[in-house]
């Protein structure tokens, strides 16, 4: 197969070494705004060749749109308009219902294959990219209903060479869902960062106290404004949401801990410890 | 030295078995009012006999408070007017102002020794403890010209036969920064827990899509409430005021995300991203 990269990151990048490693004879071609990265791309063999976009879409079989939200919010039509017959699109962003609607009435519509692989690391750019990022990972596919059966299977065979388990979903409930268990999360860290950062200016030697756990908490704090800014903008509703859910919490803690009553916040953090059940789950993958 | 490890549980128990580790001929002896933990402890080699409190301190070298923070509160008294002359006390606890005002004023304050490892895991009890918990950690000791030099000299070559780094502070300075660097993230984690449980009720497959990002904010929901309940209780001024700047920094985030600003939030997650300059100086120990 001829496969377009179009942004050539950690996502990009490592779709491209990962289908490498579990299948030889597939042609890398890489797009970037950023010519460090095609570079760079090149010679980690990550891409083979990189092109402009126009002339990279037209010229493949697979085109997978690995790009910040807001560009693939534009990239989707142009993508489509130029694909050529029998070839797939797809993309790898964290929002999907406003793609979905996008390209709702696009002619080429069922050569369109929303993906969103729930993989990633706090960094970027294609020397983050690792070709076992996606290795066991879920891939969530949404609207299947709508893209062309045997297009379909193509893909979902691609992601059952990489190991992954693919789960089928509504965009709407999907931006529902993610907006909780990962854009959250990336918010709670990025406030946090912030927080402590502030104090840092009136007690300079705050992080010498600072040991894994808080590591571990605000570790996606370093992740990239560029991916998330778009991702918070496009999934804005379900996001607001989450974060009224997590402040009222945590007014719910900060009221208990101004009551002094050890009871209440131990009942508290017994429910939150419930969360192990999820984590184990996780960890078995 | 006989040892007595008072709470032989995650930092009781890897203390005890860090300094076997790098050093032989010490006498360990456990204290706990759970006896299935001195049970487990004798049998994983952590201690090598239990007994009960007053027959403990009143046989050792150096006694260890390892217990939740409100019953070091309790013990700290209980364990001086026992204290053999020239033996050592010390805690570990998460805390540190409460329990230099306590003994401020006892005969023995001299033999007491104010420590906080910052080292742990969301793990508790003695099956949770190893050796090498405390290795390259920073311990903090306070108000260390309280302390009989003699004795503080024994204590820190222990400390640094664990390969521990050593910060002096004020209690009430380390009461401050603590509850930013790690009570903070702790609350933020148990918060996110309740916060995606809760939603969970409605929604039953949204940890299908939770990846390694959720996984790492959220691990510290796993933490003992039996020991942050009191922490959070002993250190309440400091924490209320840490989840104030921190449910501030989250309502920003908020209003700029209501109101569709792009630009905005990216300027808030650069600012975040200073955080690498501090999670690369941790990593680097």
């Amino acid at each position: 197969m001829k496969i377009s990269i179009i942004g050539v990151g950690l996502l990009g990048g490592s779709f491209a070494l990962g289908l490498k490693s579990v299948e030889e004879g597939h042609y890398f071609i890489g797009v970037d705004t950023n010519d460090d990265h095609t570079t760079l791309a090149k010679k980690l063999g990550i891409i083979d060749q990189s092109m402009h976009f126009n002339q990279a879409v037209k010229s493949s079989d697979l085109v997978v749109l690995a790009t910040p939200v807001n560009v693939i919010n534009r990239q989707l039509i142009e993508a489509l308009n130029l694909l050529p017959k029998d070839a797939i699109l797809i993309d790898l962003g964290s929002t999907k219902s406003a793609f979905n609607k996008i390209v709702a009435d696009h002619p080429k519509r069922d050569q369109y294959i929303s993906c969103h692989p729930i993989a990633g690391t706090e960094n970027s750019g294609p020397e983050a990219a690792f070709s076992g990022l996606f290795k066991t990972k879920q891939i969530i596919i949404c609207e299947k209903e709508k893209s062309n059966k045997v297009l379909l299977d193509t893909i979902v065979g691609i992601f059952k060479k990489l190991d992954m388990h693919i789960t089928y979903m509504h965009s709407e409930e999907h931006d529902r869902h993610i907006a909780y268990v990962s854009h959250l999360s990336h918010i709670s860290s990025f406030a946090l960062g912030l927080t402590v950062l502030e104090k840092e200016k009136d007690e300079k030697s705050i992080f010498t106290m600072a040991g894994s756990g808080f590591s571990s908490t605000v570790r996606l704090a370093k992740s990239s404004p560029n991916m998330w800014a778009p991702i918070f903008k496009q999934n804005a509703i379900n996001v607001s949401l989450a974060l009224d859910a997590y402040i009222k919490q945590l007014q719910k803690f900060k009221e208990i801990i101004d009551l002094g009553s050890e009871e209440k916040s131990y009942e508290l953090m017994e429910k939150a410890n419930e969360i192990r059940r999820v984590l184990m789950g996780l960890e078995k993958g």
